[in-house]
């Protein structure tokens, strides 16, 4: 049987279990030109919050009944397309379940060998991309600017001040928590990382970054943004990457007086990745390096089984996870 | 005798005449390397405000007692500079007064036989270049798309459509008042152009642009501003040059909510003419073509006398100048 995972209703503010329904259907079969993937990984990502909801964004919404989407990473268990045999290793947009039929389109194979096979949901997948696009094509940091970045020890965040540094800038990170802290500081080798749950939180954050802030990659919004806005320099660049702590919203947030903008000759442009598909080949080649060569960490926080995936993907709009999130199917 | 206007006070709000301060003084005399220019004509124009102001900008406000800043053309009266002769035409930073003393910096020649000497403060001057830059180097219109432009009967405004158009491009006005909007549609060749002060502003907006707007040259903010984001098309430009219409707000003014500005992956960047002193070649070159091949016009509201400057300058933050506001002095 292949388990799945139904939008079951649309949220009002933050989702609940209630809006998720597992049911559990027969595994299909493959038609001419298609593939079944039998799915080892699947991908929690904030960008969920975005489908389950009907408001106009720049992807059409998870439609009441359907299958929830992902990022996924499987093995091809029957094929009847020419270019995706049995046993070959894929990644595509499967969704939350066991199996998914795959025509190809947006489905890539990858090389078990070279990664850990989840990677490519992760560093060198959609995360890895929107954090190496966003940085380099949005923020373009130069040796001695300051990088800021939210969300610091998640998926994106993570990364975004890791290449920062491999650029020669100062990476000062963001995140929730002692753990997260810790680990952004110690383990990916930020040179600071302030708590957003610290009471002080705005005073640590200009401590922080004595020279100001010259790239704020934004991945989080509401009150964090509210503090990193003073601190950003003339000519600052913000790559409006997510908005985490506003997806739950109901009415809308105002943003900041433009006139900052204005005087501070500030550039704010939003992305996503997909904006950038022309650099996937340039992403793939530099971040494989580095992975490689050791010149970047990362963490993943990984859950059991399908029936567990509403409840991390919950979490993960809270900040509960502690790098990037995926779901381990059996 | 040597009259000049003096910042008498700092204005809260909008800026009345009781913040000025004429005065008579000797005319002065050049230092060795200084020259002494006798002022034609002085450029009014929204920026001063800021200027009034001791908030944190982009340059130094003036200060309680001195000259307003002004860009000015005159003739050089006397010399005791080796690249400036008396009777030579030049365009400066002069201020609100009849006589100027300049070491030469920011100062430079202009040829009368070229062109009226006042068009250096306007078309082939400060605002012609800030509509040449934001426009091509931020807005970067593409043929066929839409540009709006607010204050488009402006100095700035006016020549931003005009360069639209050259570029193929449609381009939509946003003026006050149906003497504007005439001009701007049937003398300046816009496509349309709405009046902001309809009742029914934001839906003649929306019936102006059926295809969206693609670059938004941003001058007045405000309730303007409200009116032309929900129109933003999907990687929009908003090349942000004034925000009028906020400049007397003593409490600052929230901007739209950024997840418009993630889900429409829309470009936001602040700017100030100076920010592009490498294209001023450029900008010499390809307007100055353009106004002598007669593709691009330009309107002049010119006022009599430095007495007269503070009432008109409080008028243009109303948005009472009829095209390119200027000082005649005698």
């Amino acid at each position: 049987m292949n388990r799945q995972i139904l939008l079951k209703s649309r949220p009002k503010g933050a989702p609940g279990l209630e809006n998720f329904e597992l049911v559990e259907r027969p595994v299909p079969e493959p038609a001419e030109g298609q593939f079944l993937v039998r799915h080892r990984f699947m991908s929690l990502d904030p960008y969920m919050r975005g489908r389950m909801s009907d408001a106009k964004s720049y992807a059409k919404p998870v439609e009441v009944g359907e299958v929830m989407q992902a990022g996924t990473v499987g093995e091809v268990a029957r094929s009847r397309h020419p270019n995706f045999r049995e046993g070959d290793t894929v990644q595509l947009f499967g969704g939350w379940q066991d199996y998914a039929l795959s025509n190809g389109a947006g489905a890539r194979k990858i090389d078990p060998a070279a990664a850990p096979i989840q990677s490519a949901l992760g560093i060198l997948g959609m995360p890895g991309m929107t954090a190496y696009c966003g940085l380099l094509e949005i923020g373009q940091p130069k040796a001695g600017e300051t990088v800021a970045v939210s969300a610091a020890s998640g998926a994106v965040g993570s990364l975004v001040g890791q290449i920062a540094k491999l650029k020669g800038a100062r990476a000062v990170g963001i995140a929730g928590g002692a753990k997260k802290v810790e680990h952004v500081k110690h383990k990916l080798g930020f040179d600071e990382c302030v708590d957003y749950r610290a009471p002080d939180f705005a005073a640590r954050l200009a401590a922080a970054c004595p020279k100001g802030i010259d790239v704020y990659f934004e991945n989080i919004g509401g009150a964090v943004q509210d503090a990193v806005w003073p601190l950003l320099n003339d000519f600052a660049r913000v790559p409006l990457c997510g908005l985490i702590s506003q997806y739950n919203d109901e009415t809308l947030r105002p943003g900041p007086d433009f006139r900052s903008i204005l005087r501070r000759r500030l550039t704010v442009r939003g992305f996503i990745v997909t904006d950038f598909q022309a650099k996937f080949g340039d992403f793939q080649r530099d971040v494989s390096a580095w992975y490689r060569d050791g010149r970047i960490k990362y963490q993943e926080d990984i859950v059991e089984g399908l029936a567990n995936a509403p409840r991390a993907f919950i979490g993960l709009l809270k900040g509960e996870n502690f790098g990037k999130l995926l779901v381990k199917l059996p």
